[in-house]
């Protein structure tokens, strides 16, 4: 990138993913983005003080791209709210299997991030679950689910499916049976909606 | 231990874990517990040919408890299934909870078998979910439960609480809310079961 563009955060975060994918997210700098971005040391300390910084931030925006995704899912009005909240779900793990499959060293930092940076993840976990609770909500207006306390059960289906999309669970996922073990769930928790 | 005792799988397995609390999973050798035991390494690698098998051992022991325990729960016949079912689970959470804190060391070593030994963690698995099982099977008999198939009811229940007992989220058990987490996911799993 030249350097009479102007440096913005999205570019500093593009330039970052490219180091961090070359090098691994042990081995990256600040100073390795601040040379790809042809900036000072100085310039790029400013935005991100540390490499944990950096890999945070990195980690916080493929979180965002990732809850922005569903949240499309989320607002769908056509369809039953049953049906939106299985695709909500199928997205989400297929999302995390890929990255996971087609970008390991991406996809192992963010693994790390989640078990250091609490606040972030927490962030991350609260916009889904409010996600699930509209769908619910949804569901619950049309008379398909029967529950009292929407952001309860909301909060109660994501943790059930822990198993499927926490990244602590990631070498489950390959086995051959996953996908069927996440449709048996599914349909207790379906049960427990109806 | 003096040798001229008869030199059980089970007093060996005893030196190993008080060598093992003693001196950690990393530094732990054959011959350490050898020496616990006084007798000629050779004896003990016909019965450990390395680390890795002493430690699988020790894990192996401390889970055949545990499955043990709660097959006393799965076995009872007092009470209804939905209450011998609660009492199951969080009597297997407590137990992991209460491992974690007191025996921090023996505690990583097991989390860490469980992602390398597959197969000792897939026979342990199997086992409580045939407990599960045995106890959902009874809930139907008594018409308390209602399912086509228990054993992939009984699975799914088993993933849907992955969160409360998989080592993996031991980081989370800690958090303040995580009982009541626990009591909600079990609700949600009621209501489908019923």
């Amino acid at each position: 990138m030249a350097n009479d563009q102007p440096l913005t955060k999205e570019a500093i975060l593009d330039a970052a993913a490219q180091v961090l994918r070359r090098y691994g997210p042990e081995k990256t700098s600040v100073v390795d983005v601040a040379k790809v971005l042809q900036v000072s040391h100085g310039t790029l300390y400013r935005h991100f003080p540390s490499k944990a910084a950096l890999r945070e931030a990195v980690t916080e925006r493929w979180l965002l791209h990732i809850s922005d995704s569903l949240q499309l899912i989320a607002d769908q009005t056509q369809g039953s709210a049953q049906e939106r909240l299985h695709l909500w779900f199928v997205t989400l793990i297929s999302i995390k299997r890929t990255f996971r499959k087609e970008d390991p060293e991406m996809f192992s930092m963010y693994a790390n991030v989640t078990l250091e940076s609490v606040e972030i993840i927490q962030h991350h976990v609260n916009y889904l679950i409010s996600q699930l609770a509209q769908i619910i909500e949804a569901g619950v207006k049309a008379a398909e689910f029967h529950t009292e306390a929407t952001d309860v059960t909301a909060k109660a289906v994501f943790l059930a499916t822990s198993r499927f999309h926490h990244p602590a669970h990631a070498r489950e996922w390959s086995s051959a049976t996953s996908e069927q073990e996440f449709e048996n769930v599914w349909q207790l928790i379906l049960t427990g909606l109806k």
